[in-house]
């Protein structure tokens, strides 16, 4: 059974590689021009409520005690975050429309992101768990091989990497646990429309989960054991989705590393996309990381009941005609 | 408890209005030039696994006894389908791509369907359910008040009505119990891009229960009681979608017609979806009619059984951090 302070107690340390951002963005609902954002906040903040999150990733003169206080009230670790003295934090510009599924990107100002190179510190180096965000595949490969004691080894991409990086995006794969894509990617990376033929393909190049992120659909899980598919929690008002797919995988791998006793089990990995389910849908009811940096605890658990809830059916079959 | 033999004992009998058609389909997994198909026939043959269902629709001269066998074959009464001396039936060409998701129309020849004007016999107006399938909404409404004693009426539509007839389908989704749409219809129909706030909307107009069709990604419920969501059953080979809606709408009125002293509970409407999501995946899996003729009641169950299977998750909470 769990002890009531199991996952204060167990929990492994976990480090996130990549972006931190200020994001400017326009939806019909209202807009920011300048928020905290980037993947590994968004990550580093879902995750922090299960384990010891390490967040990596290079910020400018711009970022200052405002973004840091952000991470530290989660007690994420800034250790790894490199100031760049000189240098202008990753921006990015973008709107919605009615359709929330759709954004355009405005501006994409690199800043520092653009000569990243990933400088872990012992600490992180020696995390047990280890998500590659959304970076360049060569570096996602240089920061795997610096934490080659990694037990657990997670890792996002994009069609720009699909498209401009392919081969060494598939070598990145190849050493990863687990895959986490938009489905649209999925196909696009493996050429096959069907994504069940898609996530078994990429099996067979090395993870051994495959994650579809399906947006306001939800997400599925495929792996040996089989299929898992869990709805996006229902929400009458979305005001900015971005982040949602990080904060997603942050709560999904967090959960992984509350539960370091268990194995890497279908049953484990669908608990886990409950509670970076539930996250997500905090994420995206307010701008940016607004919601997400007082949620409690307490909300989470009762999204990923409510979620139960509403997947659950029972069947008393009796032969048909 | 249920008795083995209950589906045939306590059926109630159900009524189909709508097309039937013959398709011609092109796919990157083959071709066929002329195979049965319409709404109404998908929808008649998913329902049959469960009670006795009335097939109601015009047919031409050359809709012959080779047809007629498709439907007595599951049981389907044909005593209402329409024979128009001199008529064409309603054929419809399409091709999809390799993203099976969205299909291009070739030809649209309405034949007798142009004129069609229901009429049903005494018995088919007994019907304890109807379904009102894809037809023009006047039509919809006039089949309605002739089957004024059914217990439970549901409807699909599409989206040239909501464009073309809107006013008139608005009048005929108010008097109905459960109203059937893809989720786009759904947010074009109520003009509010998200999903939960248009089902809301919709309930406010009348039924009680709006089902979302979602192709590939599954389905979802709303009522008063409630969100239900189900992901479609992972398929690695989907051959022909024509007919995938009408088939899932057959098996779940069909399952709600086989379980008439239930009240129409959440509980029950989301087993039915789950009957009609595991037809809809057989239908797909060949061209046409071709595996759901020679689909058995095991071949569902089991399905069933796989879908729950690919929805559940435990949980055992505990504090977050």
């Amino acid at each position: 059974m769990y002890a009531p302070d199991r996952y204060a107690a167990a929990a492994m340390s976990l480090t996130v590689v990549g972006s931190i951002a200020f994001d400017a963005v326009k939806t019909p609902f209202g807009e920011r021009e300048r928020m905290l954002g980037g993947a590994a906040v968004h990550f580093a903040l879902a995750a922090s409520f299960f384990a010891d999150v390490r967040a990596v990733g290079p910020v400018g003169d711009d970022f200052g005690e405002e973004e840091y206080a952000v991470l530290h009230a989660k007690g994420v670790n800034t250790d790894d975050v490199e100031h760049v003295p000189g240098g202008k934090t990753f921006f990015w510009a973008g709107e919605y429309g009615w359709d929330l599924n759709d954004r355009v990107t405005l501006d994409t100002q690199l800043g520092v992101f653009a000569d990243f190179e990933p400088k872990l510190s012992e600490a992180s180096r020696a995390s047990d768990f280890l998500f590659l965000a959304n970076i360049q595949p060569d570096l996602q490969r240089e920061v795997h091989a610096q934490c080659s004691n990694a037990r657990f080894v997670a890792m996002d991409s994009m069609n720009f990497w699909i498209e401009s990086a392919r081969e060494s995006l598939i070598e990145t794969i190849r050493g990863v646990d687990a895959l986490m894509l938009n489905d649209a990617e999925l196909r696009q990376l493996t050429e096959k429309p069907n994504l069940v033929q898609a996530a078994r393909e990429l099996r067979a190049w090395g993870p051994r989960v495959i994650v579809a992120k399906q947006g306001e659909y939800g997400s599925a899980l495929f792996t040996e054991d089989g299929f898992f598919a869990l709805p996006a929690y229902p929400l009458e008002t979305v005001i900015d989705p971005t982040g949602a797919g990080d904060s997603f995988a942050g709560g999904l791998v967090g959960y992984l590393a509350a539960h370091p006793d268990e194995e890497l089990s279908n049953d484990l990995l669908r608990r886990a996309m409950a509670y970076g389910t539930a996250i997500a849908s905090y994420n995206v009811e307010e701008f940016g990381t607004e919601r997400v940096q007082r949620l409690t605890g307490d909300e989470v658990v009762g999204r990923v009941a409510d979620l139960r809830r509403a997947t659950a059916f029972a069947d008393a079959p009796v032969p048909l005609r």
